[in-house]
């Protein structure tokens, strides 16, 4: 058996369409589908296996569209049942995809440039995505209670995921966090619990709470339905390749946190290669990183397989994990697809928030302005092609990190009410 | 002629699709189309008539479902050129229709309840309808900068529209605007012009600007665009239908600031109707304000035809608009129609944002919590019928107005990172 909560369904009546079994990334091991989250043999990372489904290409395409607007049109390709649309839920995704003509300009990029703006998700982050697939597997398995450990974003969007869902929530917190942060997870009226100590220590403490009979029936996102969960983010792939007309994009750049997202967007990449959905050809995935917090950058660059953990220090705070668990993994698809990892400096982070802003009208959170400062970064130094066609990944909102851009962000003059008055102020075309 | 700032562009080369005219609402004279405000004859307000597309409504259903996933399917309809989904332009619309079954269980709703979350939009909120429909008039008129006078959300909806657009952009805000506001506004790298004095002096400076030399060539939005930009809001109306089943609802719930959005609604239904394109059924019309601006609701219930303005003093302060210009129109529409025009106070703003994100995880602005608590309202006074189909909009966004809910969303409970101490809280379920 594999490490495991306490079951409250039975595993033979869970339907997860067609997610067949739990497979270890290390060793291959199988394991029955359940809210498991490390692998009995060796303790390496599970996720989902699939039973895909057969057809040809072109019924897949025309099944998925005519879904609906959100992630459920992909449920063939989720572990989630058929009839998951039907569920109370956010039903996140199929976000814009926006040609950024303005943006491709300013960075001489030729081949067609794309931001995929995940702003635009129900609580404005790709965290949606995620939660939404762990809200099923949170029901297939008969918990009641959602939870998760986390520094703001994710607890806002699991407090809105079970309110909607009809579950109830408690949500763990570093007590100190900031107050706009609290609010924004405190408002759909699940527990938020604030532990003193930081993230950490919440995270420890979780990991406590599951193994004791406290936790029975409670589904923590981000550990014990951590291998669906993450599924989620292969929905992007599958948007941006249908967005594009059903073509694989040539480069993409996506920011690292934990490094989870990018590993699933090239499981999704690899699924619809396999299905047939999209014509087999070179695809390049690049990292981006914030140089306050760039273990994974580090050890690209230095031709490390392993990564040495780091203390972050970044206004990235999204994806400021020091220690990510799928560094390894991110450093061997980099490699493998011919990408690289890079990473940019806080003061790049904000001209770029800003550069994407002015270019686009595109608000994006930091993390936001990590994937475009990499994009720039790359392109400068010849490790992206600004000949071919380029996805890049917006995963957040600005409104959720003001403090970010404040400084540098403020009116262009202040005047009284005067035509005089403004004409003085050289802002006139005329 | 009308009153109308000088044209760069001829009105005969003037391409916005089926728009034919400008006509008044009071005496009904004509004008060419233009950047015109007044009319000449009765300085009534000016709105959009239009050469209403031919053929049967099974046609026109299929064309507008064969459209993008934005406003711009309902092109045929708008005051746009018919190549306008070509064009740089943010794309609103097409925001969710959420039945909210939740919701609906705690308010006694049998009929079917749903929100329209405009908090999906590209600068989440109802504005970048307007203001997209407002950048095509500017272009189609030769403008080439785009203006408005804003309290802030159309200033950043303004200012990013403009960056996707390639204008300029020059906004007008009072100069004491809150900080988070004005960083909305101002990281889209436009012009941004704080004005010694209050919104009342920014609105006279705007209109002294339009009628002088260093006006030229600028597309204010809320001035000399407001015909075009008013036509916006009928895409509220288009979408809630189609995304009914292209069927009317029974009841609506719409907030009210100047109140162009509600009867630019029942524009859009009667559109519908005239076309084919739903069945003529009766509908009501339900206009929310909040307590501390309430000037139709206080004309509707005192049974005037006139509005008498009011100071506003409200947390719902996109809605804080004393005197409505569309006021007698709002009183019209929920007479004819057979709704009402009804206020809540600010506790109760706060208690229906409290409610909608607690029942189905939608964290809504303030004129949110004004729709919610004016439709709960309603139901308990016998007003609203819950056995019929009811939409609420909301309009906007919980993340721009945090302040609203801050004192009340806190975490439930903080403890030192163990076990004993959890079960101390009391959180847990078993």
């Amino acid at each position: 058996m594999a490490v495991q909560t306490e079951l409250t369904n039975n595993p033979s009546t869970v339907d997860l369409g067609p997610a067949a079994a739990l497979s270890c990334r290390e060793c291959g091991e199988r394991f029955e589908l359940g809210p498991l989250f490390a692998c009995a043999s060796c303790f390496g990372p599970l996720e989902v296996a699939y039973d895909l489904p057969s057809g040809s290409p072109d019924e897949l395409r025309k099944r998925i569209e005519a879904g609906p607007d959100n992630i459920w049109r992909y449920a063939p390709l989720l572990p989630v049942p058929s009839d998951v649309a039907d569920k109370p839920n956010l039903n996140p995704g199929f976000t814009k995809l926006v040609k950024a003509d303005n943006l491709a300009r300013e960075l001489g990029v030729t081949g067609g440039l794309f931001v995929k703006d995940d702003s635009g998700n129900p609580t404005h982050s790709f965290k949606d995505r995620v939660v939404a697939i762990a809200v099923e597997a949170a029901r297939a398995f008969g918990f009641t209670t959602l939870s998760c450990s986390s520094t703001g974003n994710l607890a806002g969007a699991v407090g809105a995921a079970a309110a909607r869902a009809g579950l109830r929530s408690c949500v763990f917190i570093p007590h100190d966090l900031e107050q706009g942060k609290v609010v924004m997870a405190a408002v759909y009226g699940g527990e938020l619990v604030g532990i003193e100590g930081n993230y950490d220590d919440v995270n420890r403490f979780c990991s406590e709470l599951i193994g004791d009979p406290l936790g029975e029936g409670w589904g923590f996102v981000n550990v014990n339905l951590r291998p669906y969960y993450g599924e989620g983010s292969k929905t992007l792939a599958y948007e941006i390749c249908e967005q594009l007309g059903w073509r694989l994009p040539d480069q993409l750049v996506i920011p690292i946190a934990s490094g989870s997202q990018l590993t699933k967007i090239d499981k999704g990449l690899q699924e619809l290669i396999k299905l047939g959905l999209v014509e087999d050809r070179p695809y390049k995935i690049f990292g981006a990183q914030a140089e306050g917090c760039s273990p994974v950058s580090a050890a690209f660059k230095a031709g490390h397989d392993v990564v040495r953990p780091q203390k972050p220090n970044t206004i990235a705070k999204s994806l400021a994990i020091g220690n990510p668990a799928d560094g390894p993994y991110v450093l061997d698809i980099a490699r493998r697809t011919g990408g690289a990892v890079e990473d940019v400096d806080d003061e790049q982070i904000v001209d770029a928030i800003k550069l994407l802003a002015r270019t686009e009208g595109i608000f994006a959170e930091t993390a936001g302005g990590v994937t475009v400062g990499v994009t720039k970064k790359l392109i400068e130094a010849g490790l992206l092609d600004p000949t071919l066609t380029t996805v890049v990944l917006n995963t957040g909102d600005g409104l959720k990190t003001l403090d970010a851009v404040a400084a540098t962000s403020q009116a262009t003059a202040t005047i009284r009410p005067s035509l005089d008055a403004f004409r003085a102020a050289g802002l006139a075309t005329s």
